[in-house]
């Protein structure tokens, strides 16, 4: 139940959208928040290419596997959390959001995404 | 002072590194923690290619000016905060840092830091 999911984590944060995303840019599921302006979709599109970048990165410097990557902007934050190998989830919130509540909720709900995925 | 200036946030923060960079990938100046074994300038080129992606991302998106990002990894955490549209800072932590502390650090001396840019 991914919709289930991720309407827990956008009420709780308080955020804009959620979705959930494999890193070829496809969309698994999404939901957003009433009366929002910004497609949550889109927002992960255009990260799904960022974390590609930040993977390429990861693997030269040998850091580890990537876990999260957040990004603050004049408008926006978003959380990008790794699941798998081909998914991740990615959260917008306002930039008077709550970040270190929502970062929370995405780690403690990444177990339930991964068994989900795993089916 | 940049040297200064960096010096206050690595030990501040008990950081592994930080390096003041263009977005070209070339250092104006670096810090780094006694017997530590990451360059925190490499660490910086890499990621230097990782935030015009997110800057090209943001542009797409107009979510405003890039403010932030932060990766966390198997093994460290890294926090990249723009300064100017050609320089930026990278401060990385282990894993078990203060994350939040850095932030505000950053956030704190990130106008110093531009100053002294500015000249």
């Amino acid at each position: 139940m991914f919709k289930a999911i991720l309407q827990g984590i956008l009420d709780e944060s308080n955020g804009m959208g959620v979705v959930l995303m494999g890193y070829d840019g496809i969309a698994v599921e999404q939901e957003m928040a009433q009366g929002e302006s910004v497609d949550p979709h889109l927002v992960a599109v255009e990260y799904a290419n960022v974390l590609k970048e930040v993977q390429k990165a990861a693997e030269v410097l040998q850091t580890g596997g990537l876990e999260e990557v957040s990004i603050n902007t004049g408008r926006f934050r978003v959380i990008l959390r790794m699941l798998t190998d081909e998914y991740f989830v990615a959260l917008t919130l306002r930039r008077d959001g709550n970040f270190g509540k929502a970062r929370y909720l995405l780690m403690r709900d990444a177990e339930k995404l991964k068994k989900e995925l795993m089916g």
